[in-house]
């Protein structure tokens, strides 16, 4: 299933989605008879879509989803991990080894965005990018965790945006900083259950700025598999239900190329992963003080 | 005053401290007529201190401290932001420069801790360090604060012990997973509210491990102030009322050492800040699995 969080502008609501049209949360409801919560979290990590699933042929699927603002899907993480340095063609790129154990950076929350919105960014940036990437969604609290039972522990996946200010990453040698403003995480546009998948590492991922190809990849090209991601930061950290593992960038991003061409004012980002959708965003520079 | 969150091993709840009594939530209530609620951010974030503040000398601070366990006194913050390099004294012990903009590395939230308990770590992790650091607690909402205007986001500091795995946070140039690991962020042993520190960038800080002094500095060797931190990392993300900024440590840990004596099982660490009280914990190290 592909579930999804709206806004019709008034009201938060979350639903399924098939082609373009939406089943909301009062139509499953009705339906189905089950009265799943008004939170999407507790539907989504209570059990709750567990038992809704077998019961979806059920659906009418009545609305269009153009009706509605799609967000990111998950309000708020209790993390944003994101991985550098993860794909053996980006590695490559830099002239770089990609590390055999993941290095991590944790966006905040504050910095969640969704599809159809603007990536803001203050004119003290002077080295803006982009890096389409694969984002796992966490189904329950874990800690050391097998690579074997790692699969176990995956919701769903959506794409996401590691939106990033080279010049301040750069600058920083820490990531945190460039990767961290508001609205640097776009995400989505929708979860896509784990089941709707049948091999995570074999997905092309597609970035294009103003219709021009800029990233052309495959999640083949990851270098410490997803169980292993999921293994590994497991043995430092316990990962909680809800929590976003983004798990690193292909090749073709701007980061320290001659003759780069960062992201400006206006620019069209589509970012589209094999079977996950297209999440959309604009550049918007904004003045800063 | 200093605003405790504890348990009694069944409840929590939360209190003030004065000497080696406290006033919890109940008394509170009781003895100023006013129904404080049961949330400790709620409390803290929400008014009810400031409604409370002027009765506070109608209380009795009837029981014994030692009769609770003390806890990390945020409970869930959106953010822990930390400071790297950002004192005079320890940028000058690595031959470092300190760095004009803060770099920042995010902790998990998973990563809390409290006083007088175990910083527990795996038996893969071979250079365990400290990093006594004053933390800041934001009061309120913001994005783009001044410099002028950054005292009125703080309503209170703590100690703050940013432990770090130098082995893992040197191999992935990234210091998040070294420094993300569960329990390795123990902070308290509980909030000291802006108004009872006269001058926050005058405070003796001392580390000592086993009895033995190890850091010995002031927050006046603090490179980026205060209000340029909050300045500074606002005109990046929003901070929201309960984040954590740790501002970095002094000279004293064992980072990059000749002879380094890092951490090991047992070794006790108590770290004191001037007017903060003392924050007491015990390294455990457990076999990896």
């Amino acid at each position: 299933m592909r579930i999804v969080r709206v806004t019709d502008g008034t009201n938060e609501t979350y639903g399924f989605v098939k082609d373009d049209k939406i089943a909301i949360k009062s139509e499953i409801t009705e339906l189905t008879g089950v009265p799943i919560p008004i939170n999407v979290k507790d539907f989504l990590f209570d059990g709750w879509y567990e038992e809704i699933k077998n019961k979806t042929n059920e659906l009418e699927y009545r609305e269009d989803i153009s009706k509605y603002k799609l967000l990111a899907p998950i309000p708020n993480p209790n993390k944003i991990i994101c991985l550098a340095f993860n794909y053996v063609d980006h590695a490559k790129e830099q002239g770089l080894q990609p590390p055999d154990d993941p290095a991590l950076v944790i966006k905040p929350r504050t910095a969640l965005n969704h599809t159809k919105s603007d990536i803001v960014c203050p004119d003290f940036v002077t080295q803006l990018d982009y890096e389409i990437e694969l984002a796992v969604i966490i189904r329950k609290d874990c800690k050391n965790v097998s690579i074997e039972n790692a699969s176990e522990m995956i919701f769903g996946y959506m794409i996401f945006n590691d939106v990033s200010a080279r010049d301040i990453q750069n600058k920083d040698k820490q990531f945190t900083r460039g990767k961290g403003f508001d609205s640097f995480a776009p995400c989505g546009p929708w979860i896509t259950t784990a089941d709707e998948i049948q091999n995570p590492q074999n997905l092309k991922m597609v970035t294009k700025v103003n219709g021009e190809i800029r990233q052309n990849s495959s999640t083949s090209n990851m270098f410490i598999k997803i169980p292993e991601i999921i293994s590994k930061i497991t043995k430092v950290m316990t990962l909680q239900k809800g929590d976003i593992i983004s798990t690193g960038t292909p090749a073709g991003v701007m980061l320290n190329k001659p003759n780069a061409v960062y992201l400006k004012d206006g620019d069209q980002i589509e970012m589209e992963i094999e079977g996950l959708g297209t999440l959309n965003n604009t550049i918007k520079v904004i003045k800063s003080n």
